[in-house]
């Protein structure tokens, strides 16, 4: 076990799709040329591991910085080292003695070390020859605990509740896996409307996801209360009753604010409401969650998390019942590892995990996060949706493949967010000739 | 009020004091080198506005690049326009459509937007000749109203409650302020018991601490809960119990294990439990609020705000009633406009404002803010302690001014956090004579 590929160095690119212009991805808060700060992790021999975390553009420069600023926390280790010590690592990057008071534990400092955590993920699975989803179902319990920095949520999750979760999650496990093999999981797009859209294209739009399957739409929210009512009513009438809408206001709304406009939206019949409001108020989303399970005689929920920062945030919302949907983010918090007390946390409180995705490379992310989630720890579908952008997936050497409205599950050994060396090098910031 | 001084360039230094081979500021999480992303803006005539944050050493390189994403939200801007509108200034820098992804609204792009807003600031009580406290106390209510921005906390807060609470402020003004320009604001001091020291250290500083008239003392816990009580008895010993003593755990313990903790350290009749657990975790200190209430028959209670990332989570610590004693930082959060936001929440749940400080440039900062709070907001003195560390003073141009246990008032111009050209020269990293 002291042998074993061992890391030589961290490179990290900026790398920045011109988005913006195209008012792709715009919502009521966010209008970004996507971004990643792209990790690779070279070793002594062997494959090379790969990691990045999204950003929206401009500041991009900073998550890459972090990433160099916390790079001799990983370089000189080998996979198995940290396999044995998995807590012992993680707080090596997030609690370094001075580096921690730029979080602790939340944005750039945070994102970076997700970023890294996951390159380490998805050198591990590659030296496995496996798919992440797949290392991550066939560990053993013990090793999956071990893997947890219970510090801070021990108070809602204790190592034995969890062991005991991912014990029961090995009962049925081949049957599930057979199935989605069979028949991918299920997914939802966000592809039809983004706030840039004029009406027209939105109308458009949503009648090809609907021919392309698609039973499960994503609406953005967030401007003038009237253009809200017009674009998601607009949507109802094109795809009727039966289809899930989910809308997604980004955070703009006041908590009262956000529970007087959800009176009206509600007779939409929207599936859930999205980041009613600001991403760190948990008390005011427990308090919106309660008064739209009023409003929509309880068939509308709360979900949020792709801006939560960490563990700590989700225990919260969680414990506070603000949630009704588990939107974990795999690059905002700090890795797979703090991914799993969140996964673990939200089974026992019994809320479905719909990770956010969208931006570049969180759809490649979070397809093995949902897959795991399904064959280990929820064990059920019910509720359960990857959402799906289609956008800039062929930046990478195995980009998630979606059919009939459900992600087909990757097979390739790693994490699956590997990219192409020509658009590291075309979109390379300032310098590619994307950006020259 | 079109014309005025106008930033004409943002200048950031990134300054560190090697203080981390002294075990000075070494508590349970953090050893660092105390530095600062320090920022100077010129102008087209007239006074530099200085600002800064404080961060641990390594990083600083983090905020200040944080500073240059930002700067061009205020080059070009006069005093006067962001007066004028000074939310819209400030929704710049937090509501950057590409730089909130970072956040939102925490961590190093927060940081560093509040040493923006806190320049400008500077800037401006330099251009009107008086101290920011001063600035601040005799603004007209209406204009301290718009100051705010309320978004995402006026369920807690709303414009009229603050007007009411700032025109109640202007009742018996003048006499606090005689009051204080003749004995001073109170204080604290944090010099006595790092975690780094040893017990004949800490004995012989509470002696010398108490022989200068501080009656109030802070240390540091969250070693071994044995070697925690050892030093807080011996302290407790030292001074007799009419002294304050109050007990920081800087996050290190989980919700049960504070509360485990507290439990045997409530023994040593403890004014206040500092950070006992996750800055994040508002349950986590609510729970925790009480039961140290219940052991301490009323006696202890929590105090929380250095890492408190925004104006959201005050809210929310507010709210759960999780907090006895609000301790913002001045530049956690996003520069005084924020901070006016959290001092009138916490006048108006009734609890008393304690500011963090010690680090680099905070004890100047937040005197500044615990006059203003006294003299217009809070108006009382019961329970208000501004804490103090007696290191590094000696490089700002107006540094505090602590006799007997309490701060003098600052009369200089400004925001006090000009440092002195030649220590920005000489600790510049990496390439001042210090480093070099």
């Amino acid at each position: 076990m002291t042998g074993g590929t061992r890391v030589t160095a961290v490179r990290v690119h900026d790398v920045r799709f011109p988005t913006a212009a195209a008012g792709d991805g715009s919502d009521s808060l966010n209008r970004g040329d996507y971004s990643a700060s792209y990790v690779e992790l070279a070793t002594d021999g062997g494959p090379t591991g790969a990691g990045l975390t999204f950003t929206n553009g401009r500041g991009n420069e900073l998550t890459c910085a972090a990433v160099r600023a916390l790079a001799h926390h990983v370089v000189g280790r080998t996979v198995p080292e940290v396999a044995r010590e998995p807590v012992a690592f993680w707080r090596s990057l997030t609690a370094d003695p001075q580096l921690r008071w730029l979080g602790p534990e939340k944005g750039v400092i945070h994102m970076a070390t997700g970023a890294l955590v996951n390159a380490v993920w998805d050198l591990r699975a590659k030296l496995a020859g496996v798919p992440v989803w797949r290392l991550l179902a066939e560990l053993p319990t013990d090793e999956l605990v071990r893997t947890i920095d219970f510090h801070h949520i021990s108070d809602a999750l204790t190592p034995d509740e969890a062991a005991g979760i991912l014990d029961r999650g090995r009962v049925g496990l081949a049957d599930r896996l057979d199935q989605l093999t069979r028949d991918g999981f299920p997914a939802y797009t966000t592809s039809v409307g983004w706030l840039g859209y004029p009406d027209q294209q939105v109308r458009e739009l949503t009648r090809a996801a609907y021919a392309q399957g698609w039973r499960a739409l994503k609406l953005k929210v967030g401007g003038p209360i009237e253009d809200d009512l017009r674009r998601v009513e607009l949507v109802r009438a094109e795809v009727g009753p039966e289809v899930l809408l989910m809308l997604d206001a980004n955070q703009v709304w006041g908590v009262d604010e956000a529970i007087g406009n959800l009176a009206q939206l509600v007779g939409v019949d929207p599936y859930w409401i999205e980041e009613p409001t600001h991403a760190d108020d948990v008390l005011g989303h427990a308090r919106i969650a309660e008064a739209v399970g009023r409003q929509s005689g309880g068939r509308c929920r709360v979900a949020t998390g792709e801006m939560a920062a960490n563990r700590v945030i989700f225990k919260q919302l969680l414990q506070a019942g603000a949630i009704g949907v588990c939107q974990v983010d795999a690059c905002r918090v700090g890795g797979v590892d703090e991914v799993l007390a969140i996964l673990l946390m939200a089974a026992k409180f019994g809320v479905p995990v719909c990770p956010h995705a969208g931006g570049v490379g969180l759809c490649e992310y979070v397809q093995h996060l949902s897959i795991f989630d399904y064959l280990r720890v929820g064990c059920s579908l019910a509720g359960r949706m990857i959402e799906y952008v289609d956008h800039l997936h062929e930046h990478f050497v195995d980009p998630v493949r979606v059919a009939g409205g459900r992600y087909q599950l990757p097979v390739a050994p790693g994490y699956s967010v590997t990219m192409r060396p020509e658009s590291v090098a075309r979109f390379s910031f300032p310098d590619g000739p994307a950006w020259r």
